[in-house]
Order: structure tokens, then sequence, then C-alpha cells
């Protein structure tokens, strides 16, 4: 038996389910309007057994988000769900992720409807991050934010003018796609050649080392990094930070990209607040530092005076949060 | 004697004066809130002389567009003013744009409200443009607009999800300011490298010709280009059409930069309409063509299928009904 929470121990604005769909991690958690998390959960998505497996098992992590939290599917305002574009925001359907193989059109906003009977949004995940830390995190009370996670890839979204922005095609903007590199190396989201995520990205990070531990054993170089396998974007950060001159070279490279694409970000959205979060971000002043310093430096004056980089406050939970703030956002409250 | 407008002839919205301050023109015009110049009159601005002198010249001229129209400051709504950045728009402050040198801090808006007796507004005039746009132009009806003006320099603006852009610099974004070339020339206005501005603005276009025309003499390589004294955008476009392989190179230099930095605009803002106004779109499908192929082909799929690339439908008269339809946005409706 669960014990079902009443509604006067909760604030007026009711509680939210919040789903994550990543491409590899699916994430729940019951969240209250302040942004504080009742309960959270997560599991492996194994995308390989395509979406029906998948989605059966985010519904379940849902139900037991809900049980821990004691909170009946009945009293819930609604259900948030974030996942990676393409996706269909009013529709609520995913197009074709290209972190999720083999999902085209899943119409999960109806599945969500219909496991818990409760209405339900979808968002890029880029923009319910962004809402995220706008309502509940690092950009809180700021007019205007933008926002990166800087992951397997690049996303992003961003709140103007204390608006949740979506963009005429729904995905709410795509910063990882601004050009960082000229002819440089071609992006595996986008096609384009140069952009931010194909340099800054964890997937980047960790084949460009790849690249470099080879060409230093071709040379004869040592370097902390060879033997490494997997060889991960944490262990370039690790080397770099004890002066191992090949992870040193990818690292600066590293910084340089995301420096120049956020000078350009900074330059065209003027924001705020740039809240950069995601998994390589946990490496903390080794790569704001440097960033804001090319930053200042590169952007137009009144933008870069405006400007305030700081890291996603929702950290781990920062997908989960993304979705329970734009279920506040966009569904009414609850009876 | 003037005969004035009776308030029944006009609808009942008002009518705004708008001025437009420009490095080499001031326009002045008097506007209805459809979009229609009653008058309109422009002469140069003079920057030599200092703003004293120019604002004398700029307020004489609002003048003389009031007098045409038969209508007398009393029955205005207000005066939009639209100039360059960086300025402070809510105080009324023009604060060092680059291309009026000498004008520190101008307190323009004080400086029209005594001139005319009615409240005045400023902008960029990047940001006005897109507002002008998006009310009377190319863009109107549409969600999201993304305004380009590619003259001297590049500036712009947005409207996004029906309201004018202003970022929290309140120059509204400088989209001119994009990456499209690493380690690229210095761009004059921002001071760094590889910006859209320092490749595809009439300055750059003139420029660039001159140092082709250099290597070709040194080449002993004919082009129809030598010998123009003063070598404009105009003219590489023309010899371009004409199969000069100086000027095509020099064109398709700047179509790649445009092309290559509306894609990155596409991307993070995913806009309904991307407006192109300013001397160098008088080229029309000559730009336009070349640059739509590459936003199709290197834009993110979603982006580019909802992005429409026009020209502004303003023309000449763009700087005048940006400063009026801003003026619209931002003025309470007249007495």
């Amino acid at each position: 038996m669960t014990h079902h929470r009443s509604a006067e121990r909760d604030n007026d604005q009711g509680l939210v389910l919040a789903l994550d769909i990543g491409g590899t991690k699916l994430a729940a958690g019951v969240v209250r309007a302040d942004g504080r998390a009742l309960s959270f959960a997560a599991c492996p998505t194994a995308v390989q057994e395509g979406p029906d497996a998948a989605l059966k098992r985010l519904f379940e992590l849902g139900r037991s988000v809900l049980d821990e939290a004691g909170v009946a599917p009945g009293q819930l305002r609604g259900t948030g769900i974030g996942c990676g574009g393409p996706l269909d925001g009013e529709a609520g359907v995913l197009i074709c992720p290209p972190h999720l193989p083999g999902w085209l059109d899943v119409p999960v906003v109806d599945l969500a409807v219909e496991a818990y009977g409760r209405p339900a949004v979808l968002d890029n995940d880029g923009t319910a991050g962004a809402a995220g830390e706008w309502r509940f995190g690092a950009g809180r009370g700021s007019d205007s934010l933008l926002y990166l996670t800087v992951s397997t890839g690049i996303g992003g979204g961003a709140v103007l003018g204390g608006r949740t922005f979506r963009g005429a095609a729904g995905n709410g903007g795509e910063p990882g796609h601004v050009l960082v590199r000229s002819d440089g190396r071609p992006c595996r989201s986008c096609g384009r050649r140069g952009c931010l995520e194909a340099y800054a990205s964890g997937t980047s990070i960790a084949e460009r080392a790849g690249e470099a531990v080879a060409e230093a054993a071709a040379a004869g170089t040592d370097t902390a990094l060879a033997g490494l396998d997997p060889l991960t974007a944490a262990d370039v950060a690790a080397a770099a930070r004890r002066g191992d001159p090949v992870a040193v070279a990818v690292w600066e490279e590293t910084v340089t990209a995301l420096g120049s694409g956020l000078t350009t970000l900074v330059n065209v959205f003027e924001p705020e607040v740039v809240v950069l979060g995601g998994g390589v971000t946990r490496t903390g002043e080794q790569l704001l530092g440097p960033v804001r310093r090319i930053v200042a430096e590169q952007a137009m004056g009144p933008a870069a005076a405006a400007a305030r980089l700081t890291v996603a406050a929702g950290g781990d939970r920062a997908g989960v949060l993304g979705a329970a703030a734009i279920a506040f956002e966009r569904l009414d409250p609850a009876p």
C-alpha cells in the first residue's frame, strides 16, 4: 500500500511527473513547483531494444518514483517529457532523434497520457534544460538565459524575455551547431563541417584524443592517454590537469572551440546568464575559466559585459528538472 | 500655412514621426499605423560636423516631413528613432556608435522630446529594422523573423514569438558577428577575426576586391575591376554577372560567407522568415539564390525547412519604417 500525499502538504501549483529520455539513460522524478524533487530514479535506455521496450521501462520508472513520493497519478498536474529532437512538441511526437536510432514518429505524449491518465507535454531536452535552469536553477530571476549542455553531443536552448524560446521548428534553437572552425571536422549530428559539437562534445574530445594518441605513438612521444580503452573526455581533462602535453593540446582545442562558439552565441542572443551543463562541465573551472576569458575578450563589449557564465545547478537531475519546468509552464494547474 | 490633417483621416492608432540616424544618411518620415509613409525625406549625415549640427539637421528634416504630411507635432503619438549601437534604449542615449565617431553619450530621446514636445523612443537600427519588416514588411503575420541588413556593415535583429527581441545588453543581438572563417580577416566593428561582417559587408566586398585587383595586376591577369576608383560592392556584383573571374571569386567568397553565417543563425534562431535588407541585397537573386542553396544544404533539417529567405520590403525606407515600428510598439496611442 502506498501512502498518498495530501494536497495541503504541497503548494497550490501541484506536482508533476518529469521524464527525461536520453540516448544512454532514462530518468524520472516527482517534482514540486519550487523545483524540489520528492523522488528521483534513473535506468539505462538500452536503445537497441527499441522504443516499445524502452518506453515500457520509462513508464514503470515513472510509477516507481510516484510510489516513492507517495503520490497517485490522479494528484499530478501532469507529465513533462524531455527528449532530443527533432520532435514535434505540439503534437507530442518524437520524429527521428539521432541518439535514439529506430525511434520514428513515436507519439510519446499520447502514450504518457494513456500510462498515467493525466495530460502530458513534450519538449526538446535542450529547451527543457533552459526552462529548468531558469525556473529552478542557475538562471532564477534572470530575464534571459542561454543553456548549453556539453555532453555526448551539444544541445541547449534559451529563455528570452522571460519566455521559453521554441523557434519556428519547435526545437528551440540548436546552439551546438554554430560554426567554430571553417572546413573543420564533419559534425555527426548535422553533417556540416566545423560545428561546435564537432569539437567540444564529450564524443569529439575522446575521438580527437584517440587521434592525438595515435599521432604521438607514431612520433614516439609519451602520453598518459596511451593504452586507455575506452578513452573518455574525463580522462583527457584529468591528464591535462597533470600537464600531459598531448592531453593539454586536445583540451586547449576544446576550450578554444567552446569559447569561440559561446562568443558567437553571446553576440547574437545577448543573454544575461549562460548556463553550462552536461558531463563535460564537471571539470568546473578547468573548462569555465579559459572559456570566460575568451568570451570576455572576443564577444562584443555590451553583450560580453551583460553575460554571466556559470554551471548548471541541476547537475545529474538537470534533465528531470527541465522536464518538470516545461510541465509547470505548459500544463494547467492540477484540479 | 500648413494644412493640418484631421484625426478622422487616419486610423485610431495615430501617426508617428520616424527618424533614422545612419553613418552616411539621415532619414525621416511620417508614418501611419498600417506602415504607409505620408512623407519621407533624407539628407547626408555629415558626421564630421559632430552630433550637434547633425541632430539640428535631423530635427529640421523631421519638421519638414511633418509639414509635407500636414501634421502638427501635437497630433503625433510620438517619435521613433533608430540608430546603430551600442546604445541604451531605455535611457534613450547613444553610447558610442562606431559609425558616428565622436557621438558620445548623446541623449537623443530627450533632445527629440524637446524638439517636438511628444514622447520619443530609441532602438538599435537592426532591432528597429526587424520590427519594421515584421509589422509592415516581408515578415508580416509571421511568428518569428530574423532581419539582417547587409550594408556598410552588417546589422540586424529579430522578432521572436511575436515580440521584438532586445537582449540583455539592449542591442537586440548582433547577427553580423557570428564566425564564418576561423582565424579570418579582423572585423573592424568588434575586433574578432572571421566575423560575417568581415566578409559580406559592402565595405569588406570592396576591400577584398581591391586586394584581388592588386593580386591580379601582380600576376598579369586582366580584370574589369582594375582602375575603378572608388571600387564598390555594386561594381563587384556587376562584373561578376558579366563573368569577370576576379569579381566572380570575390562574389563567391561573399556568398559563401553569408550562407555560412545564415546557416549558424538559422540553426540557433529557427526563424520562420529571414529578411535580408541593405544595399548589397539590391543584387537580388544573384545573392539570394546561392545563399538559399547553402542554407538549405547546411542548416539542420527542421530549421532549414521552416525558414523562408526573402528580401526586405522596406527598401530605402526600411530604416524609417523600422523607427516607426518601434514607436508604434513602445509608445501609448496618441491622445
